[in-house]
């Protein structure tokens, strides 16, 4: 069962107690969804949920999200605006009602125009950014949580499956990217985690390619396919590396090195490693291998109600990670001009290893044609 | 012909000079797009391009975007970094590289994370919210970006006639998103411009509504759906309400007071029109009519690669609109409990009136069952 709205926000007040601030704000996104319940959409209007460490929380809602605000059950003060009138009354309304010194924020999530709002009804506020300590919040993951996850990462594998059945010489990045999404919903996505990456030949090599309409696929070509279903708030984030008609040497010795990598965090990840270690052990097989100066990237991230979130699997992050934590494996080689290979699955720490959700095959494929 | 890089960033330059600051930044957003020509993501990375008033421009680049940066042509400096050294010297040397004491930035766009690294290398540096005006250099749509919106609406329309085909009692709000969404996509649709709104009966009320798995449609039901297609970098945002069997006198009432809302504000609209003289004669009607009481929402807002984007259409915004701005008309009646009525259009501001970019039928529709 889902805590209900007060023990949720408990924990934010937590946070700030945590800190030595005198409250935590949040704003439309992954945590205010948690928070609530409910999601919201972020636009041009300063939409704002305030738990203070002590005493009762309070928000800042546009009017005309009042009736949907209703539907949380929250039940602090509310301060509302409309658009004709602006919202620095609201603003300073609420500013007034909870006596604040020091405030702390989602720095990933608050655009500024937010945080100029709060300055200028309080000009001796302190905003903290405490995206870990708050997003952190979301780091291990409930029973509930994992299943959606799982459900995500299902549709995903299909659409997958299905994609691929219909890759050949001469289709394009666009229509492979295409099917692929039409093939996401086909399966149940609510959406997608975020645009897919369908990236073949040298275009593999450029970590976050967009898909070409004018580039045909030919024989020999790396096909990478970086996507991921958005399901019930979760998203999935897969990665995988085929090759049409035939994989050349290199291919096969390069997408061997990342496959050892993508086992190598696998092997040393159970609770309480830190994100270093992970990375280590991956980032480790790649510097060892011949293609050391193709490395471009950390291993991966955090993965759940948002494609990117803590942890960051990298060198130097000693956070310890508990079980319950989700992450992505997903080392690389790129090499500008040629090609490139990922390996990415989704991994869920538990108390003596893990268990990685991605079920997709690993071995090498090549595609007939 | 799209400008090249140089023409587009002394754009920036110039508004740096308008406003008297030293420099304008901008993130990976649809600012950043149309500057640059190439779009990126915007995850957990920090991602900066700025343009100084007088001098060349520089960016900070994370190191694995560097091989696609390189294929936007830009040709100032660029100070990258790494996931596993951070970006803390990066910013130093930026700022070091640009000796600025001021800086504008997109409030809309840039998160606080990215704010706080700034001060954090620089605490003297002021920082300015120019949303207005860094924006606001996309309000007059070139022919090509028409296009654009075109082909996105276009996508949109056939979306929606081949949804409301397979409407009927039973189906349930999520299964008619879901619909949508995979029609959109067979259509030829890049992405969504947002997640759809799929609002039957009561829910329709919401603005913001979300589809329900368990509301099943039943004769009578007011349906709403907000929705667009995102196609080249522009997206469409369209809103039709129909009605299921039959609709009640209420209901036509509702309907066509808010159609005559609509058309008083295409009938206002010519070039040096002020968005609050086109929410007036909108919200005027609405007014002016037995459901003033439930009027929720200003009349629109603008609309290109962002959803909601500069003019704001509402009172008390008295810019003058140039012919070539884009805004969506979508006045609305909204009863919680009871069902609400939007209809909107996309608006091309011309000379000598507009273009109603959207040929949807406004007709009161009944979908027979």
């Amino acid at each position: 069962m889902a805590p209900s709205v007060p023990d949720r926000l408990s924990e934010y007040a937590g946070i700030a107690w945590q800190l030595g601030v005198d409250a935590v704000a949040l704003v439309p996104g992954p945590n205010f969804t948690r928070a609530l319940g409910h999601s919201f959409m972020s636009h041009e209007r300063p939409f704002l949920l305030v738990i203070p460490a002590d005493g009762a929380p309070a928000a800042l809602v546009p009017n005309l999200e009042l009736a949907s605000w209703e539907q949380t059950g929250f039940d602090g003060a509310v301060f509302d605006w409309r658009d004709q009138n602006g919202h620095a009354d609201a603003f300073a309304a609420l500013l007034d009602h909870l006596r604040l010194s020091s405030l702390a924020v989602e720095g990933q999530v608050m655009r500024v125009f937010v945080h100029h709002a709060l300055v200028a009804s309080q000009p001796d506020l302190r905003i903290i950014d405490a995206e870990a300590e708050i997003s952190g919040l979301r780091m291990i993951k409930t029973p509930d949580e994992i299943a959606a996850l799982e459900r995500a990462i299902d549709i995903s594998e299909r659409a997958l499956t299905r994609t691929l059945e219909t890759v050949a010489p001469g289709r394009t990045e666009k229509q492979i990217e295409q099917t692929l999404i039409r093939f996401l919903f086909e399966e149940g996505a609510d959406g997608l985690a975020f645009p897919p990456i369908v990236a073949a030949g040298d275009n593999s090599a450029l970590p976050h390619a967009h898909a070409r309409a004018d580039y045909a696929l030919s024989p020999g070509d790396a096909l990478l396919i970086d996507f991921g279903a958005r399901k019930d708030g979760f998203a999935a984030d897969i990665t995988r590396t085929v090759f049409l008609g035939h994989a050349s040497d290199e291919a096969r010795a390069l997408y061997e090195t990342v496959l050892q990598a993508n086992l190598a965090a696998l092997a040393v990840t159970r609770a309480s490693v830190t994100a270093h270690a992970i990375d280590d052990a991956a980032t480790g097989v790649l510097e060892a291998s011949p293609f050391a100066d193709r490395i471009r990237t950390k291993t991966g991230h955090g993965l759940g109600r948002d494609v990117h979130e803590a942890p960051y699997v990298m060198r130097g992050n000693m956070a310890a990670l508990p079980a319950g934590t989700v992450y992505t494996d997903e080392p690389g080689l790129y090499q500008v001009g040629n090609f490139g290979v990922r390996i990415e699955d989704d991994v869920l720490i538990t108390q003596d290893g893990c268990q990685v959700l991605t079920r997709f095959p690993k071995d090498l494929m090549v595609i007939p044609c």
